[in-house]
């Protein structure tokens, strides 16, 4: 037996359950871990020296795998640079498996290095935190630790998704003797099934009558993953049943002419006749958040008379203060059994011959009318700002590739402008805790995982705050930066309180001098700079061809930034008030 | 009153109980404290974007200030980003008064942006979490607020000192009208007086005869500020009574031929004689942790037969496993008493006429040999390698400066290395939990405040995990950064445990190839690059004469630093081993 057997059973049953990938940040120690992941035939391991950014790596890798990625750091302060991601995980139910390394407790706060109060170190963001003991002379020692381990593996993955933590205490000697062989196991995998959720027969009565009870009904669908299932099935209740169906970009919901993906735009309308048209008697959502800050106002103002939230699990959160049923159910196949067991019949009689005037054909028209409204907005050439930029870049993204977005502007513009349904991108963004600490960082991470090309569209304070993204050996050639450089946190000239303080400058933009290339060149990746348009419609082709990971920086006028949003927002103004 | 009245007293109470200085990172939900504090007269206010790199200037500057400094960040994970400076604050007992914004509980989990679970989010590492209220119609909430605010100043400020958070959600509007005056307070003072700490007459007596009776006594100061009191004094005792007296670099005891500092270097003796010969009756030690792990070592192997921990307030540490007496006393007046009350006559006789052979005499006697070696081994100019690097950087110090030394390497280097009296330099080092994650900005922090001129040895690993602290519009003219670049991890090839394993080079030392160069172009400092003796003695004078703030980086080989420190050792063992 090693001296550390369990921690090499432990890893033999992150194995044996399918885990795969690990992100280390080296430490003394937290040499086992590292030593036991590194040489286990199964995994794929690879180091990050700063645990903040290492976070948000495992993150985005886990983001795309839907499957635990085990995040390995040694004791002290370690841990903590690992919570701003940890938290991301929990909010945004994303699988995580986070085995820290610690000193027995014997040596808590006795003045020797790098020793914290690890136990239940990250409070209520994670699922669960186990401890394993520093000592296994008992047998009951290694039952639990065994126990522990399968336990936390599968709770990870359990809806809700989320980050797991198993604390490691370890007792000096930390590493192996040179001819120490390590033999993994034997362990005892204890198999969680995966069952589903069912409703009663009279259940599905009850919701088919108010289903059927209520005339104006609104599906609207919060966060999440490129779900085909889910799309194909809402764009027949779209198509047949006249449903409007309503969606963010981080929903991926593709805007297709038939669903509704301006919201954020048309809703910030001041008429409060139309906006009662728009009310619905019933909402249904999926999903997680929702970034349509108008659309939240208008349903917070507006509260259907009932919503049910569908999701496969019983966690409570009630966004728009309307929930009255909360569905734990699969959605896709909810919204399948649903449209397949109601009358279609009885529907088309809503269908209005002119698309315009149903429930749904004003929701459409609006989305249209906004759809147009920014279109042209954004095309005028005349002065070169963020957002006419973001909507080029957007047009120009490699079809089927993935997008990431990062928190602050850069997705507020790119839920604004939207993607179109023909694109097939799938996008991604932070909202779990809506942080700028690690966007780019998750971006990393899902480039490491997919094949797809990966666009990160991030702003210059975002970009910075988390540059050590970029210093590992890691960056993959599919990854493409694009840093919206304004010099400024612009969000605040932009939104209206900060704007009227005198301290706009010093304490809420904070100017920041620097340009994205010195820290370009150190990553090694190519790098362009435009500030023009004819600039970046030079740029964009060669820098989306490029064989090699590359950064794309725009500069940009934080005045003119903050200018051009309230030229649009006095247009959309004009557009939709009451005349 | 304004909306937010309660954040306007809270920084009125501040200001009333001596507060004069804040970090402010930039947020929305943040915004009335953010403007409170920028408005109030009294207040010196800073923005740092990245809160990790906040946390540790607002660190950096308690420490100088012995007083609290606030931090103030925004909702969501923005809060987890302070944890770091939080623990090593905690830990190293430094005050700090951090003010978090937080949304109303009622928003908690409720798929709302930059919500996160922040009440008590620090765990044991404050030393109190409060929470105010979100709702001030009820009077009970402004008492609350008031004696809360009261008592976490002055718990902050109480020893041990440390950290104290106040978590404060906030209701919208979080911006003033235009027109709105801040008027601040009125606000009632609760005014906590400072007593001190006596021993009663018998216990002296005891403590007196415990004194006597021991035969061998060894006074070790662990890490503190610069405290004369308690160096006069120790000096007499040192002098008079002929008592070792330990210190390592941290602890800001100077080598004066009477004080011992070597200790790490010649207790790694293999002599069993001879550290029976060292080993003390009654050990006492002071202050907080110690460096030097081969003193720890010889502590816990030969432990005395009493300890005693002299410290103004009673959490109990034992890191020598052999505490006997903890006595809650101000150290510099305990040793006053103690030498003013024992007749010192008797000791007289203990001083031996061979300064040599007295118990003081042996622990100086190898010292001197360890001093001798150590100078001898460095002035060696044939191999460049880091030791001697920093050897040749403490020879050029300017007088009266200050140090910070970096977790990892350099702190370790300079600990064997120490400093001479007569150069007046003050040690800082992030000992409370040894982290590499603000080292850099705890520096910037302590520019900040103190006049002097601040130099920091940073490895390169510590450096580029920390380089948002030069990522802010406040480097101070003072401040000299001295990156020794081995490209690496550089302490796991010299620690014997990783350097026996194959994955030494991909997760222990893990390579990166980035040189300071650009960071400093980004950050406006002035920079050399020295890779010999003869660029290093060039450089030196330029780099402390400049009237501006500069970075001088040290490239070395990994490889020839480690081989070095191996020389060293064995050079060592021959020297203090028995022949």
């Amino acid at each position: 037996m090693a001296i550390h057997q369990h921690v090499l059973n432990l890893v033999e049953l992150c194995a044996r359950k399918g885990i795969r990938q690990a992100i280390i940040s080296p430490g003394s120690r937290s040499a086992p871990l590292t030593l036991a992941l590194a040489r286990h035939p199964k995994m794929t391991t690879r180091a990050v020296a700063d645990e903040r950014s290492a976070g948000f790596i495992a993150l985005g890798m886990a983001q795309q795998l839907h499957q635990p990625v085990i995040l390995v750091c040694t004791s002290g302060s370690a841990v903590y640079n690992l919570a701003p991601a940890v938290a991301e995980a929990y909010f945004q139910e994303i699988p995580l498996l986070i085995l820290t390394a610690d000193r027995p407790k014997d040596w808590t706060h006795q003045q020797d290095g790098q020793t914290i109060y690890q136990t239940d170190i990250f409070g209520k963001h994670v699922k669960r935190s186990f401890e394993l003991p520093a000592d296994f002379e008992h047998a009951d020692a290694h039952w639990f630790a065994e126990r522990s381990t399968n336990e936390a593996i599968d709770l990870a993955r359990t809806e809700p998704f989320g980050p797991v933590h198993i604390n490691i205490p370890l007792r000096e000697p930390l590493y192996p003797m040179a001819d120490e062989r390590f033999e993994y196991g034997p362990v005892r995998v204890i198999e969680q099934l995966k069952s589903s959720w069912v409703l009663p027969v009279e259940t599905w009565h009850q919701l088919q009558d108010e289903w059927e009870t209520a005339e104006r009904k609104l599906i609207a669908i919060g966060q999440g993953p490129h779900d085909p299932a889910l799309l194909a099935v809402l764009k027949k209740m779209s198509e047949e049943w006249c449903i409007p169906i309503v969606g963010d970009v981080i929903s991926n919901v593709p805007r297709n002419n038939e669903f509704i993906t301006r919201q954020d735009v048309f809703l910030s309308l001041s008429d409060e006749s139309i906006k009662k048209e728009l009310k619905p008697d019933l909402l249904i959502t999926c999903g997680q958040s929702f970034i349509s800050k108008q659309f939240k106002l208008f349903l917070r103002s507006q509260p259907p008379e009932a919503h049910w939230q569908i999701q496969p699990h019983n966690r409570l959160a009630d966004p728009f203060q309307s929930l009255t049923r909360l569905i734990p159910y699969e959605p896709a196949a909810f919204f399948e059994k649903l449209f397949s067991d109601i009358d279609y019949q009885r529907f088309v009689s809503n269908d209005e011959d002119d698309a315009d005037t149903g429930f749904q054909g004003v929701w459409q028209k609006l989305d249209r009318q906004a759809t147009r409204l920014v279109r042209q907005f954004l095309k005028d050439d005349a002065v070169f700002h963020e957002w006419a930029v973001i909507q080029r870049i957007l047009d120009s993204l490699p079809v089927g590739s993935q997008l990431h977005v990062a928190n602050s502007m850069p997705v507020r513009y790119v839920n604004l402008s939207g993607l179109e349904g023909n694109q097939r991108i799938e996008v991604f963004a932070n909202r779990g805790t809506s942080g700028i600490d690690g966007c780019l960082s998750t971006a990393v991470g899902a480039a490491l995982t997919t094949e797809k090309p990966v666009t990160v569209l991030i702003g210059d304070v975002a970009f910075f705050y988390d540059r050590n993204a970029l210093w590992n050996n890691l960056i993959p050639s599919n990854l493409r930066i694009i840093v919206l450089n304004n010099h400024s946190g612009n969000i605040f000239r932009i939104i209206d309180g900060p704007s009227r303080q005198p301290e706009l400058d010093s304490y809420f933009e904070t100017e920041q001098p620097l340009t994205a290339e010195n820290t370009a060149k150190d990553a090694g990746l190519s790098y362009w700079k435009v500030t023009s348009y004819p600039e970046l419609n030079t740029a964009l082709p060669d820098f989306f061809a490029e064989g090699k990971s590359g950064l794309l920086e725009i500069e940009t006028d934080k005045v003119t930034n903050a200018e051009q949003f309230q030229a649009y927002k006095a247009l959309i103004q004009n557009a939709f008030s009451p005349r």
